[in-house]
């Protein structure tokens, strides 16, 4: 059994349009390449309630690690560990832990630029605050510590929105507990591409080579218009032992592209 | 009151990182732009179960509009009509007018190469299969038509995952849907910058100008690192008269800018 993991993005600039969410796309690839499965993306606004519901909603369906962006900032927007405590029923306190973080960060800046006082004010002090038992991961580039909260089926992995302190984040905690936790399967992929033929008559071919190669998955993206096609068909496939799996892969890719030229299309690999 | 929309994807390339959302964005641009408020994005796979049980939440939060991407098209795994007739109780039945346009679509093709017969296989049948009492909504692109169906509170749109398609059924057919529910509200928006201050020395300043600028929203975006501070600070009103709201945001900039020199800031306008 691979293990499961959902992932909520919260920002209204993802909601009106402003920001693409390449946050959601990174932390997918990182997951998906150990052997873990995105069941769901949610993205939901900058609103307590919006957040604390989207929270509750992907508890109930028990992932093993739920990876929320966005919203840990020190501006009265950041929101999501409000959120969170509320979707928890758990209290918002000062984590001694994530406070000295933080003022060793603004002590560090100080020292940088040759001030001398450094002020925990109160919208530093609210990185800080995060929900009761919760567990503070410290950011190499930036000033708001992400968060680990384990609850009974899932472990929630809280981190910053902007990429770079999230990715830093993720690379620093979330890589090792999510291979801690993974099954040890790995995910493999292939592209080819088929001009010269239309979806709609590789479907059927799609569809055989699924049967004929079971744990493999085929999926067709059309890159062409439907009249000048050029198809990507990306095969994929997770599972523990590499060496069978990369050769089961192999299969399916010739059994496919000999499908695909028996009827008059022409076979594209990168 | 501002109109509500929910976005749900549907495709597996989008939960394993293979492919960027910019649908979502795409979309929840154009419909921010036409004083539509986006509340949620649901990404979930080719799944019936998962489709339905995303249309199913969606609708019970009773959005006037939620705009589908994906899984229109005639492969095995293109299950997103399935999973919303799934949801809604209805049967899937081959529309007349769907299969019209899909027919004219490959008629057209065949032309184009010479060819003579045009053979409507099981899988282009597929893209004309929709659910009970759903509108075909002509694809200018492509051969998978968009459906239109009208629950009680919600209408659905239900578009191609292919970029090209997707955009080119919502120009033709979606815009003026949208443009005829709206209340012709528009939203405002603008970024300035600001240097050389942090974002949590900006945060008291954010609150101060939303307190005193009832409407406008402040959102403040790191771009550099916290210790050499770059912040884009986008501000945004959603309203009904052009000319007041665009005076309004003028004003909350005028204020934001003042304040943030005041504690040594630097701003920029584009």
């Amino acid at each position: 059994m691979t293990r499961e993991m959902e992932i909520i993005c919260v920002g209204n600039e993802l909601l009106i349009g402003k920001t693409l969410n390449t946050n959601a796309q990174w932390i997918a690839k990182q997951a998906t390449t150990l052997g873990i499965t995105v069941k769901r993306i949610t993205v939901v606004a900058d609103d307590v309630n919006e957040i604390a519901t989207a929270v509750r909603e992907t508890l109930k369906r028990k992932p093993q690690f739920t990876i929320t962006t966005g919203g840990l900032g020190p501006t009265f927007d950041d929101k999501t560990l409000e959120g969170i405590a509320k979707a928890l029923n758990r209290k918002l306190e000062i984590n001694t832990k994530a406070l000295k973080m933080v003022r060793e960060k603004f002590e560090a800046y100080a020292r940088e630029k040759g001030t001398e006082t450094v002020e925990l004010t109160p919208p530093r002090i609210k990185m800080a605050t995060l929900p009761e038992k919760a567990e503070p991961l410290s950011n190499p580039v930036g000033t708001a510590p992400g968060v680990r909260i384990d609850t009974e089926e899932t472990m929630l992995i809280v981190l910053p929105g902007v990429p770079s302190e999230m990715e830093a984040i993720f690379h620093e905690t979330a890589t090792s507990l999510l291979e801690q936790a993974s099954d040890k399967s790995v995910f493999y992929e292939k592209s080819i591409y088929a001009d010269r033929v239309m979806e709609s008559s590789l479907a059927p071919l799609i569809d055989k080579v699924m049967r004929d190669n079971p744990g493999v998955y085929v999926k067709s993206h059309p890159k062409g218009r439907e009249n000048r096609p050029h198809i990507e068909i990306h095969v994929s496939i997770t599972a523990r032992e590499a060496e069978k799996s990369e050769e089961k892969l192999q299969k399916a890719i010739r059994q496919l592209s000999s499908e695909i030229g028996k009827i008059g299309g022409k076979v594209v690999v990168d």
